[in-house]
């Protein structure tokens, strides 16, 4: 029998004009077929019961506690209720509705502090909608940090993109490219590496997690004709993690990293930049890659796209990211009970 | 019946201690198996037979001249002969091979020119070898360029990577990734794409080239939160383009360009940077990647590796880009000569 966690999985609405809630039914429709862990939706219920309406959806919503909702999955989507709020067309984005979506982060990160939960999956945010409704956090996943803070130190959180062949982390992430190499310090590779690794052995069960680093230029600067920064800031970071005992090796040409036969030698690949990490995964795994935050007190996975407006409430947006980020948040769930 | 151009394909031996020489017997030992085109080698034949015999591989060779290479292929391995070099060994570099190394790449270029020959197939070379022997071009590639000047205006060479699934051409190469933002202008993105467009078309019979272009940052800028460029230097370039009757589109996120449903959208993405371009094209086509330069006065592709010394001679490097080079550099020269 496979692991399951002890607790549902928290999912969060997303921005309601966006695609999330639909993906969140569809998703729900699909759980005996695909046997998907329980999770509980936190949302403007009359808005998900609208829009199951509007695309032809039969299913059926459950307001419901927490303790109620893995019994309650099986037969009825459980939904925790948010205060409702005002009436939102599909690909309509509303500052409005900027309450409940944050209402539903909180309301989830809460619930996975308290044990109600055992992971928070969140559906996509237009950050542009948060601000204007006063919202003062750079994005998602930084308020979420700072929901983790506690009022004490903010945790630096890291992204992973995630699929079955490869799992990938961009050091440094949305950040214009002419600015990258001055923002790539040898301090931010250490950190990053570090929290891969920690997040690997507690979520993942890597016992000793193997990161393989790219270089900053083409052919990892072949020995400084292409650019210094892969001797100067790269590689001493590699000596500072091996000499923590962490397996990294590298730097690596980055173009000769991510086909299948060097994918096997090992567990999470750093990238330096947002392309280089996000174009070979998206190469290979368009449809089912997950977004998973490392270094929260928590287990955070997300699809890996966005609130895609323009094609919410048609019917068309696919699911398989979204399926995919509940399953392996339930799987990094089920692996953290183990380790206890 | 496949088209087959008229002449045969001029193989350079490459860097005689790198793997060009023993992938030269390795295709054509599969020349039935896998229907090659007829090629003739330009080498040091002493050399190939003495790899051949070290290798164990049943590879007759017969010296010949141009116009007997089509029927010699079936029976032998045609080869030109340069001028004997000194004994080299694979793996152990020779700055006094470096002189049959040029002979071979200006005897290919000759044949091509005075249509002895379709096609230019180069192997790999080291450039600090030939630089340690007085050699001053940049490159392979820029060599060829000067080559074909004939002592007017070097051509601008622009290197397309090629699999079945893929061609992308990186608009600025073998720079450090901190000088990209500098170098790429509108004019060069402009020139690059003018000469894929006509690559396309003479060369590979595409009627009207599609040519989707990347943004240069993450998200191509987003609106120019994560970056200027998109909107300064590559969206001109894309407008410029099209007013040439080029169909031109973009800037796309780069990360969202390569998956299999996108690259149906296009018949080449032109890349701001290197790993931008290599990345995918490496992840999907590792073995079978062919380097083809366009925009010069002939056909020229290559494998898409180095000389790799570390294991020349020991039997275990894989022909397979090679062939790839071997049979696209035939297929396009049989689509010039239907052009005509």
């Amino acid at each position: 029998m496979p692991l399951a966690p002890a607790a549902p999985l928290a999912l969060t609405q997303g921005d309601p004009a966006g695609i999330g809630p639909e993906l969140a039914l569809l998703a729900w429709l699909r759980r005996s077929e695909l046997a998907l862990p329980a999770f509980v939706c936190l949302a403007d219920i009359d808005h998900l019961a609208k829009l199951a309406r509007r695309l032809g959806l039969d299913v059926p919503l459950a307001a419901c506690a927490w303790e109620e909702v893995s019994s309650v999955f099986v037969e009825a989507f459980p939904v925790v209720p948010l205060a409702p709020g005002p009436a939102v067309e599909p690909g309509r984005p509303d500052p409005a509705s900027a309450p409940g979506t944050i209402a539903a982060i909180t309301g989830a990160v809460a619930a996975v502090r308290e044990k109600r939960a055992s992971a928070v999956v969140t559906n996509p945010i237009a950050k542009s909608v948060l601000y204007a409704a006063g919202f003062a956090h750079p994005g998602h996943t930084e308020f979420l940090a700072h929901l983790a803070s506690d009022g004490g130190e903010t945790p630096l959180p890291v992204m992973m993109l995630w699929c079955e062949e490869l799992a990938v982390v961009p050091v440094t992430i949305h950040v214009p490219l002419r600015r990258v190499p001055e923002l790539l310090t040898t301090e931010l590779i250490v950190r990053t590496g570090r929290i891969v690794a920690a997040g690997l052995r507690r979520s993942f069960g890597v016992e000793r997690p193997r990161l393989a680093l790219s270089g900053l230029n083409p052919h990892a600067g072949e020995s400084g004709a292409l650019g210094n920064e892969d001797d100067t800031v790269v590689r001493p970071a590699i000596e500072a993690l091996r000499a923590e005992g962490i397996d990294a090796s590298g730097p690596y040409p980055a173009d000769t990293m991510f086909h299948a036969r060097a994918r096997a030698g090992y567990d999470c690949a750093l990238a330096m930049y947002h392309d280089q990490a996000l174009i070979p995964i998206k190469t290979i795994a368009f449809d089912e890659g997950v977004n998973v935050t490392l270094g929260l007190p928590f287990i955070r996975t997300s699809p890996d796209h966005g609130t895609a407006f323009d094609i919410a409430g048609k019917g068309i947006a696919r699911p398989d990211s979204l399926i995919a980020a509940l399953r392996l948040a339930a799987r990094m769930a089920a692996q953290e009970q183990v380790v206890g």
